[in-house]
């Protein structure tokens, strides 16, 4: 697909500098960039670069000085979002094609939209619903009752067991799991009881989730995965969770049983959150932490467990230096001891 | 399904106060039970808004005053257990109907109990063996000559490598990945020669997997998840570990090659033990920790390395105060200092 | 299988006193092994407790003084590599059946070489490339133009997405996930733009996956996982990662975007790598570790953050005993004012 710089410029909101009627086929990063791609450059090293690009053209920010460049530029007020929307313009979604493959499974009272693409050996239950555009990538298994809306693609090796459901234009990536069993037990002296899950979990629109992730079912009621959250792959979210909007999760995140996560919040990659917590808008978990209790709306915090991020780099800096401290303690003793020695 | 209230108190072991012939449907929790279901209430936060419950009935502790409530109360020894039995008795195991379907592809010298559900696309190798009221879903991959017991659940696109041996009362979540390779390498220069993977992974009664759980198999004799077993999602139990009876692994724990880990043990979400250390009946290890060698019976252990919770508890009290505490050694110093220099 | 003691000396490239036409039929741990199997001894404890073995010969250090053992010794460099390459000779890769099942879906265009065996329920995309003797096993999916080797074994459940490389003698165990979108998301306000990950992952020759791994596809150009590689479960590599030859990861190790990790590096259990992180040749990063920015070529490393291991050692001994430091800078402290009040 060839599209013009003036096309370009239009879609990404930006202001072109140069010949709107050049083209490029595809958007590349600053080292790849040939003459037939768009690059973008931010930052001092690569805009002192500029002149090297081979690029076609270069997404520059909006305050960059205009040096003559004998390369067009798009100025816009955010290069790498723009350069984004520059590579889904030459990657749209692919438009499934209306298809049930003779090779799956479909359960009764089936009722589906049009363009709806069913591959090869998914399993579909009983009373499942979907939207339009709709599409099931091989050997998934979508149990009895799932709903599930609009332009929503199920990746491969997927499982999504009964009576979730799932929003609009949203992607599971593959080999996740979706609706399992909630890890509820009660203690029967040696033995657990477990305390049988007949809630759902929801997904709401506009949500992707990673590859090979876990998202239990509520005990009562719905863990519920909000409008907009991206999880990243083998992240676990256990049941009656609430995580709110446009939230981030990290790979290998784990969340405990119903702790409530506010919207968009970064939990950065293999940290922890406890059961029965609260994480308040716009927080910002640090790698590897282990949130036990609440953190406040808005604030960042590191370490297990968790503290403000700015006390914890200064812990990180005097953590090697322990057996210095410590020698440093034994030495200050004998000389009081010296002193009261006197 | 409804039933009444003297069905219950029965099979919860519970006193009735209150209408036997009442009937409710469900269980629900307090704040969400309505007429028709039973609820729980226990501490003193739940027991002083008994009047504003709308549940049919509640089930309170055993030495609870009765207070003429005007609502039908089951006195239990265990509140919590009671109701988890009550929520049991609305939500029993669905009984599978025998069904080999047409879809699926079952191997050789096939021998399996009655009441066997084998669902669409599952695939069983050769010789395999299984009890009565066997139900395997959808894409579950089962390979040759896999022994399985009775009344045993194997969900969706779980895979369990041949020779593994499953008891009976046994589930296995989605994904889950039963007698993989253990990871035994030796070095040979630059490279690494594998030690091929003889042994099997040995799963006894009464055990539940969670969902993407890897357990590996033994390099010789067999990796053993004892009976009772209870383990989240994710979890990584390497080749020839042993788990005692009743021990809980909470998500995304790791257990790495030859490890011991005892009887009614609870390993706590992302907690990590160590190749070949043994983790004593009853222990309890905190969340995020790191064994590195072996825990006594019945330690509350915290840490990476562990420590006595207890110790745990105060470290990471002083751990954010370390920056005052270098501070005041360097105070010291120069009181120190000012005193010699006198 | 039966095979001569001479057979393998000769294979283990040991020196025999013994016996050479005696046969065994397998290879066995100290403790487990019979009359019909070799075994192996090494390290103080094993070797004076030789005469104890029934096993029907012993690999033994080079240098291991002979005492006319009643048991024929195999003498060799480095019996445990000698014992994994003996057991190997008794348990060879089967080679597969030329089978490719009508309860598979090939797609278009599909061009594979000689003996390649495609399991029940395979689902092969259009134009995928695969050399000899490849084996998939059930329910796996290889999506369009993905290539592979020679002798490569995809196990159950996994999927390849599409483009993806995998070189030959690859082995990918159950469940994983290669060339899922990585995760690369650019702010827009509240929400988020997903950047098109157009790139590939390419697995070169001898690399093993293990199970349920997710390696993402690069977002331009490929993430690389070079010659014999090793993985174990719960693996996950970011987009655009680089991991040298060689180089083993440890289970549940999860690595960020852009890292480079160097060739026959050891990143040990729960270790994670931060993005755009650099890691050398050599090196060695402890279990639960987690390393933020570069670790020098040889390096071994604990900590998150990480520190060198000998540094960790002594911090780790200290840290329990902080509540006792910080009690000690109390009494010091008051032992002061005491000779500055005199």
């Amino acid at each position: 697909m060839k599209l013009s710089l003036s096309e370009i410029a239009l879609a990404v909101e930006g202001e072109l500098k140069g010949d709107g009627n050049r083209t490029v086929s595809d958007a590349a990063p600053f080292e790849l960039a040939a003459e037939e791609h768009i690059t973008w450059a931010e930052g001092k090293n690569f805009l002192k670069r500029l002149h090297e690009s081979r690029a076609g053209a270069v997404i520059v920010p909006k305050q960059f000085p205009e040096q003559n460049a004998s390369i067009p530029l798009i100025f816009a007020e955010n290069p790498r979002l723009a350069f984004a929307k520059a590579k889904k313009l030459f990657h749209p979604p692919r438009e499934p094609e209306a298809f049930i493959s003779p090779k799956a499974h479909v359960g009764e009272d089936f009722i589906c939209g049009e363009q709806v693409h069913i591959s090869h050996f998914v399993s579909i239950g009983d009373r499942v619903r979907m939207g339009n555009r709709v599409r099931i990538h091989p050997s998934a298994v979508i149990e009895d009752e799932v709903h599930i809306g609009d332009d929503t693609e199920i990746c491969a090796n997927v499982t999504i067991r009964s009576r979730c459901i799932i929003g609009s234009r949203v992607i599971i990536n593959a080999g996740t799991v979706i609706g399992s069993e909630g890890f509820g037990l009660v203690p029967e002296g040696e033995t657990y009881v477990r305390i049988p899950q007949t809630g759902i979990v929801q997904i709401d629109d506009d949500a992707e989730i990673g590859a090979l992730n876990t998202i239990d079912r509520a005990t009562f009621a719905k863990t519920w995965i909000q409008k907009g959250v991206k999880t990243d792959n083998l992240v676990h979210i256990a049941h009656n969770v609430t995580v709110g909007e446009n939230t981030i999760l990290v790979a290998q995140v784990g969340i405990a049983g119903s702790s409530k996560i506010g919207k968009h919040v970064i939990l950065a990659g293999q940290s922890a959150v406890s059961d029965h917590a609260e994480i308040g808008d716009y927080a910002v978990i640090g790698p590897c932490s282990g949130v036990a209790k609440s953190v406040p709306k808005g604030a960042v915090v590191s370490g297990a467990p968790d503290m403000p991020h700015k006390l914890w780099l200064k812990v990180q800096k005097i953590i090697p230096r322990l057996p210095d401290l410590k020698k440093k303690i034994s030495e200050l003793e004998k000389r009081i001891q010296k002193i009261e020695e006197k």
